[in-house]
């Protein structure tokens, strides 16, 4: 995905929303020019700004063959199901796009190199079939690197899964950079390997091998950073993914952590009270302390679904309540959030 | 291994001491008349009862040749190494077995049928081989089923990876059976599950898929059950384990736990402090107390490396301490703890 000037159709059939459609999403917002059209038969003729508030006019068809009037070159899952699983009906969207000569690109646990029909039909078209939730072979196990790294490491979690982890710490990467910082980002799901061109899908490997996997990423990308910042994964209050949150966290063992909060959601992604701020905090820090001191450097909230009057206020809460810089960075931008960063890296 | 009368030869070259050899020593403990030999070439000559301290004069021999005089049937790898890679030694040794006509269970993350070689070589002598590790096929998405669950679970947990969780789960589940009560065990590495016949290796399963495994396995053990026990893994405050460590229990939910402990050491398997019962146990509190009002029943000590009279006083200066029911059910029985379990349960 580093080659420039792709066309890309994404499919997410009846899941074209700001949550849903992450690893989508991710691709209209940060790279619009290479999105041709997205594909949900459920919102056919809206566009990307109807539906997500950016991306301007891409439009919304009805399946692959319609797709065709674009030209696509590739085809990428937008969504990623619970289970990862591609159902009968992405398969035949799959094996359309490969059949018209477009290269294929998934974030499901399931594996399209591993379905035997769609491997020979890419073969036999020419095409690749990027599985972007493919764990390393052979896996690395944990060596406690950390213990002697020298290089700080920021790490994005979240109160819920869908708060914004990946999108905040590729801002702040971004927002680093342009300051002429050294900020190297680590993916840890699809979307963020997808966009950054590097990272491991941590929830794909081998449990044992989580904080391994993780270890070794920092280890490769230490060399001339002034800062690693990783992409969380799940919340540590999450009762479907706590065990991978909590895997990721020993693997990074950041120096600093950033928390992500969506204030206008009362439930996790599994009906479940959503913890507050504060006490997702404390968790985090209480599992970290057996190990350093660790601190957190700020909030960023993500506020898609308030008034901009609304969303102020909340920032101004949590900037009070919590004494730390506090802003929704797609929003409102830095508003003190990459100050405070910046401040603990002199 | 649920058929009775095997003839067994555990593998375990330089690991034949109470705390590396962990499938090899349980079977020992739980099937001394099936176990003919032990390989470990660093310890020819001495017997079981010499390196353990339990399971009488099974011999300790060479390499696998020597097995042949006490014609085996079934090699076990009896350690599992960081990382669960087969050695080109250990290779060596499991292709031999195969050619006399041994079936093979390994519980290494390394799977002997993906491996060409022995797979054909297998199939050729006719004998099986058993990877205890392999994850189920495909994986199960968590549910959340405890949510309405009857069946209270106990979950066993530690302050460290090798303080006794199976030997303690297992003891619970035989000593409550005994006194009529319908206990099931599910074990959740490769000696839990070689022992009871059943369970799932979950830190070999992908990590998204750790919580629902287990759901998944306490949901099929309910049936006619008064109390489902969970074999623990890993430790919360571990920093290879606390990812599958958290998976498991998000995933079990349980009502009780236990703690289990070996006060003799003073760091854990990865060379750093151990935290305190106390502390780990509040750790496990905080992490359920979004779900439910969990609670700790009672801790097993593993006093192996103290004399009785320090062991007793362990015992002693942790039941006052933390008001709780403590033994070394191996070495010392009940001393109340099953009791303990017995008064909640009731």
């Amino acid at each position: 995905m580093n080659q420039q000037n792709k066309k890309i159709a994404i499919l997410c059939h009846g899941a074209f929303n700001y949550i849903k459609n992450k690893t989508g999403n991710m691709l209209i917002r940060y790279r619009p020019d290479e999105v041709i059209a997205v594909i949900d038969r459920s919102k056919v003729g809206k566009t990307s700004d109807s539906e997500l508030g950016y991306g301007g006019d891409i439009p919304v068809i009805e399946n692959f063959n319609a797709s065709k009037q674009y030209q696509p070159d590739t085809l990428v899952i937008g969504n990623a199901s619970q289970g990862g699983f591609i159902s009968p009906e992405y398969r035949q969207e799959v094996i359309q796009a490969i059949e018209y000569g477009c290269d294929i690109i998934s974030g499901m646990h399931q594996f399209l190199n591993d379905d035997k029909q769609l491997f020979e039909l890419a073969e036999k078209h020419g095409v690749s079939l990027t599985d972007l939730r493919r764990p390393p072979k052979p896996p690395r196990f944990s060596k406690g690197t950390w213990q002697t790294r020298e290089i700080p490491v920021l790490l994005i979690v979240g109160t819920d899964c869908d708060t914004g982890k990946m999108t905040t710490g590729w801002e702040i990467t971004q927002r680093l950079k342009a300051q002429g910082c050294e900020a190297r980002f680590i993916g840890t799901g699809q979307t963020g390997i997808l966009l950054s061109g590097n990272g491991v899908p941590v929830d794909a490997v081998v449990a044992d091998f989580m904080a391994g996997e993780i270890e070794h990423e920092i280890d490769n990308a230490s060399d001339g950073a002034d800062i690693i910042i990783v992409e969380g994964q799940g919340s540590i209050t999450n009762q479907y993914y706590a065990g991978v949150t909590l895997g990721l966290m020993h693997g990074a063992m950041p120096d600093y952590m950033l928390m992500t909060h969506d204030p206008a959601r009362e439930e996790d992604v599994t009906d479940y009270p959503i913890s507050t701020v504060g006490e997702v905090m404390q968790l985090h820090l209480d599992l970290m302390k057996n190990f350093k001191k660790s601190k957190f450097i700020g909030i960023n909230l993500l506020t898609v679904a308030l008034s901009k009057t609304e969303a102020m206020a909340k920032i101004n809460e949590s900037e009070e309540k919590y004494n730390m810089a506090t802003t929704d960075l797609v929003r409102f931008g830095n508003l003190g959030l990459i100050d405070a960063i910046k401040r603990e890296l002199n």
